[in-house]
């Protein structure tokens, strides 16, 4: 792959990989400010009630506590306790919505003694009716969530094409189920922390380890009412994110050490994590899928329902979008509904929404196959859609590689090898549109010709390593000699947040506008000093010359000691990009997995899986291997173990890592990749994203895989052993309650 | 002054001011990282010795002591004897020479633990020959401070022209002395002090207050063998430098901490920073001038010697430069030569080698003023440098303004008010060429409208106002809206270090080309939006609309959200500028200075004081007033009473603030300043470097006061009250030893 290239496509080393590995890599919970208080949170564990009394006596007498904050503490506009967005929502006032929604932060001089004193605050509440989850929001006389919204229902998304009663009247063959999926925490190994401290000259330093940091700076300023220049990001090293680290705590935690004077580190304990931050939401789905008796789709019919807790964040549009993507529908009428309950808010979980759609769609597809009896590849080839088709929205899918990817999945060996006793093998495929956002970066040229690159993005997938090999191709020198740096809110270029599979596809372009701008002022002092043309003239690796003049040259050394001599006239080497792509540049995968089920016990194993991605151009395959290998891992434990369950009260019952059940190592098969290139238009080097759309079919292809072994299909995630056990014992007519 | 601007001309706040008054700055020694050792250096009692053995058993015994780290203990490149540069100098390793030479570092869990254990490490010395000072240097068989150099001298400039034996053969009037001045520290308040840290993936960070962070990074990166991308330098609020915080400890802190594993903390003591850093040295000088019987110049002869300690650092040729470069002359032989002695090597202090040199030659312009009769101000007049003359190394005066501001001084009430007993007034003049250097900045548009402008440059002197209210004007905001930061070396765009009066001068002009750019981008998105020219767009604070429409317009945030909102077809704004300007704009001065000189005791007080400047345009007005009374008072202590005084052994003995005699605050009149705006055609809106200026001609001006007050001449600085009272004694006949 990737042939004639000097740095693209070569197997890099991840920066961060030594200092992670070995564990020096410094975390926000290890930043340690001189007079540092340590916080730690008081939770409800109401789901809806009213606050009687707060009695902080106790915690304060507590051994090393300074304060006890309530929202009387904080200035009025911190009291609302219905604030539209997340961010605004400092600490409960009057009534809490949700078990583990802020009542109160604890100040000590240690998280031990912080920790303590927290479960010594002595907090009185009414209980209120509630809703406990999804379907209880839709059921007639629930009570309102938000005064605002008194159906609970926040918003719908609705697409309509044709005519699908009609088309359903007369379909040959019909598949339709309902689906559910629990609610899945992003499982980030690091729980959400955030260290705030007071500028001396009025403004706050935040060190968060955001996925986005001008989005916390944004959300800070204005909830702090500071001019944004006052307000001072450090993004520090993310242990783990997957969509889940965007704005939560920062504005809090902000206000908070404002408010005391000293500088605040706040962690959540894993258990806090659970109950309080932005997971990926429940949803039911309802979907049905019709065919001619030559297997063309003829019609889409989709009414699902996302839980978004109290807070509107739920991926509805997205999965709306998405279910109805992939496929041509002549037909098609997609309703997509966001329900508030008394739970945490929703959030982004790595391709928001289209796991819970690709599980629901990828299933009825292949029961279609089944029943008209042609093989699931080849269904989808008569039916996947290609560039110029319409997307549920209306928007044209630019080029797509759905077909290609197909007709290769073809001749996997996973997929053609044949299946033993209870072993089945599964198929699904996956589209994401992609975001596209403008970014800035700039590359300077340094005094031993080294060459320093500054971007605005968060890494999160190993966009270092990969900004690093484009700037080295464009520049003409070795990915050694250049340092990618992510610079703090203060000083970096812009970047919009890690998220969409965005950074390489936009930042990318930045980094080569920069680079090549770098590259020309290199030229032009070299083409003054070598008198030379600028087009005689090649960059290798550390030197500048003439071509086919090997001794006519100068290092990248002597190039900038000609800047910054005394009284230089040449200015110093600063290219700088600044770029907007508006192009989407959609990737697409097909899925393969093998399972064994124990026919028995339900218990199954994922023995093989497949991965095929478009990735337009794989810059550095290292890295888009380890983004395939952490999505499969994720998709295995959505698929067969992940839930967050709530009870009728709101209560989370599988808060811990002993009940949300992630996968082990020993879960996850050897995964095959196979990056294949076909180079987008508007990505750097033809780059398309690729960090989410792994995350997409897993599910599915499991699910279908499971098909394949059991011939019973599973319509809820997680597919846990006891639902596999009883969908078995209800197969061979003997039902288990 | 500056009129039609916006911001230029304004008596800007500084930004640091408030943290700086309240206490709530924090410097390096505030820098406390996780696991952090604290240094103390074991520094040399013998200024040349054989070191026979170091002996750190007791050392190491002492509590919370964690190593005693010898040359023996670094790696075989810091363990020269003789490095050229001072950067390369780690631990003395065979022999020690000068007082104050690092021998030991002593690591210990606090300062004061290593402190305790530094006084226990046993050297033992075997003294050998040594060089006290600039005289013992060039005397006959001196022994070699270095095996380089056997003559002790290092370097020599040599600048003719003319004939002057022949002038002086035939001059009317002849005035010839020599001088002395002693060395002299910058007097900071804030000792020595880095900390470093080893980063986990090889490279190291050092934080430190430094002048001048890409010339550290590129030493430390040098001396480690380390790419400048693995060197991180954080530069931190400096507590005055003067010239004396560029590269000393922090190669060998940087290699401490990567020995160790640990990060390290160093502060040098008072006493370990007046004996181990790098003074302004003393300086010998031999002086001729003479004049026709009009009072016209005719020729200058000079020979002077700079003490440059144990490393070659002395200004010696700025000095000899200078010294000569004020007036006309058609005859001139100036000999300036740099001697090595044993002890610390010197360094830079506010415009190096010019006190030294206006010292002598403004005295002598006095004593031939008052031979023929003239008042000081008419003999300058008759002589002073016009643009086209030529320096006494042949580069010719672009425009300066002596002649304007002598004109001004006459008028002046500190010059024309009579003196009463005891009462002199004087007058001096100075001069600076002035360094330029290329530079290069940033400007980019936030979410809220706010404006971020990146430096690389270090603000010693209020550079930060006076760039905010460059980029103000440029771009046509309030400078409220505009914050002006320096980056880290890692992601700062480049500048040369703050030394030179030379930083507004480069950088603002990167500043006006960034906030140029940046502007011109903002109107390119707002005539799309507004569908208007270019050309009928203006900016007004925050806002961008069409000349004469009020109504038609969008706010600087609207135009960002333009730039970031996904799929944007905007660019973000983010200007660049990088700039060359090799075009020197020299600032000149003229000092007025009034003494009483209390005719028993040789008691001299400054009494009232006065500084007319050309500073091209006064961006701040309010910084250049502090420069000006920083400088005077540094001056008034040159003058009057601070000396590093060696003795024969190479001991310093005035090596605390008891013996250092810096001037009080009540040794310091009223200082008038007078800023006169000439525009240079290269420096942003006409500026001339203006920090090292007012360090010229102030103990010039002082010593004319005194001879006018007195009639005696003192030759040697500091003029204490005891040399003034052994001239007086002199002058009445009655020499006192």
């Amino acid at each position: 792959m990737s042939e004639g290239f000097r740095a693209i496509g070569k197997r890099l080393k991840r920066p961060d990989s030594g200092p992670k590995l070995t564990g020096h890599e410094r975390y926000v919970a290890d930043v340690s400010l001189p007079g540092m208080l340590h916080a730690c949170l008081v939770l409800s564990d109401h789901a809806s009630a009213t606050i009687r009394d707060i009695n902080g006596s106790d915690a304060l007498a507590s051994e090393g506590v300074v304060a006890v904050i309530t929202a009387a503490d904080l200035p009025e506009f911190a009291r609302d306790d219905e604030p539209d967005d997340r961010g605004m929502f400092f600490l409960a006032h009057r009534r809490v919505s949700f078990v583990g929604q802020a009542v109160a932060v604890v100040l000590a001089e240690s998280s031990a003694a912080a920790g303590i004193a927290a479960d010594l605050v002595d907090v009185t509440y009414e209980p209120l009716p509630l809703v406990a989850g999804p379907r209880e929001a839709r059921a007639s006389g629930a009570p309102a969530v938000r005064a605002a919204h008194p159906d609970n229902l926040t918003n719908q998304a609705h697409y309509q094409r044709g005519d699908v009663e009609q088309a359903f009247r007369e379909a040959a063959i019909v598949a339709e189920r309902g689906f559910h999926s629990y609610a899945v925490h992003q499982g980030y190994l690091e729980p959400r922390a955030v260290v705030a401290a007071a500028d001396p000259t009025g403004g706050v330093t935040v060190y968060t380890p955001t996925q986005g940091q001008f989005a916390i700076r944004t959300a800070v300023a204005r909830v702090l009412q500071l001019p944004e220049t006052d307000v001072r990001v450090q993004p520090m090293t993310v242990g783990g994110g997957f969509g889940g680290k965007f704005v939560l705590l920062e504005p809090l935690v902000a206000l908070v050490a404002l408010v005391c004077g000293r500088p605040v580190r706040l962690e959540m304990t894993r258990s806090q994590d659970f109950v309080a931050t932005t997971p990926a939401p429940e949803a039911l789905l309802q979907v049905g899928l019709t065919a001619d008796s030559e297997g063309t789709f003829t019609a889409l019919r989709v009414d699902m329902t996302f839980d978004t807790g109290f807070f509107s964040h739920s991926p509805y549009q997205q999965a709306a979008i998405m279910i109805g993507a992939n496929y041509r529908f002549a037909n098609l009428d997609i309703i997509s509904t966001e329900a508030l309950s008394n739970r945490t808010g929703a959030g982004a979980y790595r391709a928001p929404g289209r796991t819970q759609a690709a599980f629901a769609i990828e299933t009825l597809v292949d029961e279609i196959a089944e029943q008209i009896g042609v093989s699931p590849i080849e269904l989808r080839l008569r039916n996947v859609a290609v560039a110029g088709d319409e997307l549920p929205n209306g928007t044209v899918w630019p080029p797509l590689e759905l077909t290609r990817l197909l007709k290769a999945a073809r001749e996997h060996p996973l997929w053609t090898a044949p299946c033993g006793d209870g072993e089945g093998v599964g198929i699904a495929l996956g589209t994401l549109v992609g975001s596209v956002e403008s970014a800035s970066a700039t590359m300077r040229l340094n005094a031993d010709g080294t060459l320093s690159v500054v971007v605005g993005s968060i890494d999160l997938t190993g966009t270092t390593s990969a900004l690093t090999q484009i700037a080295a191709e464009v520049f003409g020198t070795d990915p050694s000699r250049i340092r990618v740096t992510t610079a703090p809110s203060e000083t970096a270029p812009h970047s919009g947040g890690t998220g969409g599979s965005k950074i390489l596809y936009t930042v990318g372009n930045a980094v080569i506008e920069a680079a090549r701008d770098a590259r020309e002022q290199v030229l032009a002092i070299a083409a003054d000093a070598l008198e030379a043309g600028i087009g005689d003239l090649e960059i290798d690796d550390e030197r500048v010359g003439i071509r086919g003049a090997p001794d006519r040259a100068l290092t990248l050394e002597q190039i900038h000691a000609r800047t910054v001599v005394m009284g230089s006239s040449h200015a110093p080497v600063f290219g700088r990009g600044t770029v907007a792509n508006p192009y989407k540049a959609p990737p697409t995968t097909v899925h393969i997995a093998r399972v064994q089920v124990d026919l028995e016990t339900g218990q199954t194993r994922v023995t093989g899986y497949a991965a095929l991605q478009d990735v337009g151009r794989a810059i550095n395959p290292a890295e888009i291997d380890g983004q395939i290998h952490g999505a499969v891992a994720q998709g295995i434990g959505w698929a067969l173990g992940e839930a967050l369950i709530y009870d009728d009260d709101g209560q989370l019952v599988t808060g811990t890592f002993m009940d949300y059940a992630l996968p082990h190592a020993a879960d996850v098969p050897t995964i095959d990749t196979r990056l294949h290139e076909y180079p987008s238009e508007y990505g750097p080097f033809g780059v398309k994203g690729v960090g989410e759309m792994p995350s997409v079919p897993p599910a599915a292809a499991i699910a279908n895989a499971i098909a394949n072994a059991t011939g019973v299909r599973l319509t809820q995630l997680p597919m846990t052993p006891e639902r596999i056990w009883r969908a078995l014992a209800e197969r061979d007519g003997q039902p288990r309650g």
